[in-house]
Parts: C-alpha cells; structure tokens; sequence
C-alpha cells in the first residue's frame, strides 16, 4: 500500500483517516444487516437512522436554530446557483457581493432570473480581500443578499458578516462550513457542496429558514423547489446513501474532536503557523490580506514562477500534493482543511523552512 | 459479520459482492496513490481515467453510437423528470405512455412546461400492461414521445418499443438498464438512475443524441442544461466521484460476465424460473399480463393479504429480503437485479414451493 500523502487539494479534501477506515470496516455488513450501505434501500430503517442522526449532529454542531431545515440535496453549489434565484429572485432584485470565481458564477446564474445588483467587489484587487460589510451598496428592494463566506481561490474570508436587516441573507460556505462557529440565525440560506469540510462529493448541504422556505414559489419542478426536501426530510426521491452516510460519519468526528469551537481553535492555530512563516519571510509572500485571511485556503507566492513550480514538484516528492495554486491565478496554495492534521501543517512549514534556505 | 441475505429490494438494490469487495479492498488506497477515492480531486488523473473507462465501457456494452453522449448526473429520474420538459418541451407539446407511477411522475412535470398528450395508458387495468406500441395517439406535432421502459411497481415492460420516425423517442430506464440488448438508435434519450442495476445512489446516467442535444435552448441556468455536462464529460463541476467509481466497477464486472447478450440470457433464465412456477401454480398469481412481464421486477399475489403478510415475514426469516410489493398496491415482488445470483432464484423458488405447500 502506497503511504498516504499529506492532501492539500482544495477538494475533494481529506477526510479524517479513521472515517475512513469505519467505513471501509463495514462496507460489507451495514449496521448489521449483511448488506453494504452501498446497496441499503433508502426506506431501510438503517438508512433512516443515518439520515436522521446526521441531520440532528448537524443542528447540534452548528447550533441550527429548530425554525431552519436542513437538507441533504444534490448537484453541488453550482446547482444552488441556479435553484436559489429560480426559487427567490423571479424577476426581483438581489444584492450579490463579488469576492471571486465562486462568487461570480453564482452572479451569473442569478441574471438569468432577475436584475442583479453588485454590492461589493474585490475585483479591483484580484480578490485578495473581502469589501467591508458595512459598507456595501445594499438595495432596499433585494430579495436577498448573496455572499460568498470563503473563497477558496483567492483565500480570502469574511470575518463579519453583513447585517441585512429584514432581507434574507444567503452564503455560499462550501468551503469553510463547519470550520468555526458562526450565528446560523443572522442567515436564511447557507449552503455547502460537502466535499471539502463534510465528507465526499456528491452532497450538498442547505441550511434554510422557515421564513425563506415558505416564500418558494409554486410551478417549480418538484425537485428544484426546497419545500419538496424540506417536507420529506430529503427522502422525497432516492437520496445520495452512500455520500451522506460518510457525511454522517465525519459528523460523529467532528463531536469527537471537542465540536466546532475546539476545530476552529486548531484550525487557527494551523493557519497561524503557516501565515506566521509568511509574515516573518521575504520568500513566501501571501496574498490575501492579513485581516481577510482564510483559514482553510492560504494562498501565496514565492519570488518567481519558476521557484513555484520547484516547490510545487519538491512539495509533491516529500509527500505534499495539491499546493498548486488555481490554475485562474498561479501561485500556491495549501487547503488546510478540518481533517488536515496539524501534524501535516508542522511538516509543511518545516518544508517551506528548508525550502526557503535552499533557494 | 452478519451473513449475507438475499436482496430483492427494488432499489437501492443488490450489487455485485466482488464490486464491493474491490472497493472495500482499496477504499484508502485508490489507483496507488494512497489516498482514498473519497478524498481524491475530480481533476485528478485517478479520476479522469474512472470517469473515461466507465463512460467508454457503457458505450461498448450496450452499443451506444459515437453520436450519442453519455452524461454522469446528480438528481435522479426525479430530477430528469424536470429537465427533460424544460430542455425540449418549452410551450409545445410532448406524447407520454402512462404505464404507471414513474410514468405519472414524468408526466406531472412535464405538464409544467407544456401540453402533454397521453398517448396511451395501462390505468384501466391498474397497469397491468403495456400499451400496444403499434397502436399510441401520437401526435404528429410533439416535440417527444416519453415512455417508461420498465416500471418497477407494476413489474411490466416494453418488449418491442414503439416507432416514433422522426420525432425523438425518450425513455426512462432505470429500472432495467443494461439488463438486455436495445438499440440505442432508436431512442433519442436515454436516462436511468444507478441505483438499481448499474451502482449505487447518487448518479444518473444519460445517454443522448446530438441532434437532440444540439436542441437545448439558451437561457437554462448552466447545470440543468445538458450541453454543460457534454461538453465537459461529465466534470464540469464537482461530479459524485465515488458514485461513478462503483458504476465503473460494475460495468467491468458486467463485461467479465460475457456482456449484456449473457446477463441478458442469465435475467431471462432466472425470471423464467418464478415465472414457471407462478404459472403451474394455484396459489401464486402473477399481476402483470404474461407477455408484458418484467425480467427485473417479478410481482406476484398470493391467495390473501394474510398469507402475503406470512410469505413476507417467513422470506424475510429464511434471508430474502424486500418481497414485499410497493405501498401504492400491495402483494409481493421480487426485484431480480443482474447482481441477483442465480442461486438466489433458485433458492427463492425452492421457498415459494415449501411455503405453498404449508399453505
């Protein structure tokens, strides 16, 4: 067996080894029955459990107040981009914040379905931070404020919210979610494809309220209207089993390893020590900036392309793999996921340190 | 480890025990690069090579023409219900064969997008049967005609499916893809979630024409558009990487077992062997006309509910599992998958003749 690499893709991500190992361990008997998860009906009482368990985790673990749903859907938040204006623009307007790729894609979608207000952007920057939320041009007209919490390509975050008032605000935290505490009740949508913090692709979660959830509109088709989900548990059609039950599994970790306040502490404190090694380097230079800084994607340079890709070569030799940087803006980057050990960050910086000394 | 029962669940349904244990056998360490297929990237040559043999190994197991693209999707038939109208229906107006809940499903949503024409229905015989294909209202106008090949609650099919020349023929065959030879020529879309004979949740195959194709309308928010998913194989956002991957295994599998000519052979013999024995018997009663049966969905009475009830609880003690007809109308199926072993047949049958006997 090949030894297993430090992952630093920015997802599909890690996931923690021992979930994987649960499941590998059971994959041929679940929960007794003699059959694998792979081939247990959705109507099973295992599955059922799985469902279940995994929603109510959820709840606990990011505090979902009971007037939210949670649903377990598919088609990623590229999907969510469409459903979410189709279900709440119609033909209104909304605000969205424009902090990068993700962002943007998501702008576009929305235009297909309203008129689309930019009320923020970092483009002038490259993205390499997130525009004040106390600042931004809201209209009083919006049907919703859309945001993008973390984005993965410029690595950058918010650190505050905006404060939308009475108009519902809707983020995208694909890849952040789970990774620090946050007030679920200053939103009305979040939404997360689960393949970076969660569990593997092929799920994606949504956190709705019960306010926004009865503004769906009827005449959708049954499947892009969250009502159909909410009202089913996210059994109305044959679910994804498989990924939500790893889902699930990463859940009962996340509890195990003290819950979202003891993960966050660890994840700043990984991010701190890469960003440290940054900050006191003339080598590595990040790119986002300080106060708007990732902890789950970091992104830097170092002083040429051709060093960078030295790194990237010599990081994936020493066990390193996916430090390259988007293929939209070059560079490097290392996503430090949950499930990334802060072992694996301690070697990463030893890494840089050698590397730097090298070159 | 609890042993292995006998799986007739209509779906999620039985897979192939050496497709499971490859994946347990390499669940942390896929394609040698020691890392898990649940955490490795969709842009991943790991994955590339997955997503290519599984979509290349479909097309030569059932014939499918180099002007037909085969699409991995999320969402289910259910959400194919939608997109299909959506994508091709638009204000004109489409014939759909009514031969039971999936079909009334498709139509349901299809009627959002625009006038659908029954151009035949087995309703009056609670499904029973499959409309003479020789003998449907088509319209000379539509802009498809839509058929459930298969329908796994009334466990009846199409043996010969109908002429539609030039107006494009469209089929949901989740229920019984790749369980026979069809010639994929003479469909225009073909689509059927895994989760029955190809893996497990979570993916949707499609298989479509280019002409067909070429007809998506601009203006569809980008992931319900097929065009999006053609152009980019299948990964043009995160696809359901595991989902695929075991799809990939099975149709390996499907090859080692001769192709679909042999599974084809092997589904009739087994069926064959519950049918001969419904038909020489007094107690059983097969619901489906005779030459309408279904190779995968065997749906049979017994003399009462009472003795249904006992046949199901005493399977269900001697390890067959899920014999117990749809809610929507009672008595007792077995869904005989290709992963379903003979031996399970032959066994299943042994039971029938010992509980009627009893009886």
């Amino acid at each position: 067996m090949a030894s297993r690499p430090y992952n630093l893709y920015a997802g599909p991500a890690i996931l923690p080894l021992e979930v994987m190992e649960q499941a590998r361990e059971e994959l041929l008997d679940f929960a007794g029955t003699g059959l694998s998860i792979l081939e247990s009906s959705h109507r099973s009482p295992g599955y059922a459990e799985v469902n279940d368990s995994a929603r109510e985790n959820l709840r606990r673990l990011l505090g979902v107040p009971e007037n939210y749903s949670i649903l377990f859907l598919q088609g990623g938040a590229s999907l969510q981009f469409g459903m979410i204006p189709m279900n709440f623009l119609r033909g209104g307007e909304a605000d969205y914040v424009n902090t990068g790729a993700w962002s943007k894609k998501a702008i576009k979608e929305a235009g297909l379905f309203g008129e689309v207000n930019i009320a923020g952007s970092s483009e002038d920057r490259n993205f390499c931070y997130v525009p004040d939320p106390d600042k931004l041009e809201l209209s009083p007209d919006a049907k919703y404020v859309h945001i993008c919490s973390n984005e993965t390509i410029g690595g950058i975050r918010y650190n505050r919210f905006p404060r939308t008032g009475e108009v519902p605000l809707v983020a995208d935290m694909s890849s952040e979610i789970c990774s620090r505490k946050i007030d679920v009740s200053g939103f009305d949508l979040i939404y997360a494809g689960a393949q970076k913090n969660l569990g593997p692709a092929g799920v994606t979660i949504v956190i709705i309220s019960d306010r926004l959830l009865e503004s769906c509109p009827d005449g959708l088709t049954t499947m892009l209207d969250y009502r159909t989900h909410a009202e089913k548990d996210s059994n109305y059609n044959t679910p994804p089993v498989f990924s939500i039950y790893i889902v699930g599994l990463v859940l009962k970790w996340l509890e195990k390893q003290g819950g979202i306040a003891a993960i966050e502490e660890r994840n700043n404190r990984k991010a701190a020590l890469i960003y440290d090694l940054i900050d006191s380097s003339d080598f590595y230079r990040g790119t986002a900036d300080p106060g708007d800084r990732s902890t789950m994607n970091i992104t830097f340079r170092l002083p040429s392309e051709e060093l960078e890709a030295e790194f990237i070569a010599g990081g994936k030799k020493a066990g390193f793999i996916g430090l390259k940087g988007h293929r939209s803006v070059g560079g490097c980057r290392a996503s430090i996921y949950n499930a990334f050990p802060e072992e694996g960050v301690q070697a990463l910086v030893e890494f840089m340190r050698e590397f730097e000394k090298k070159n």
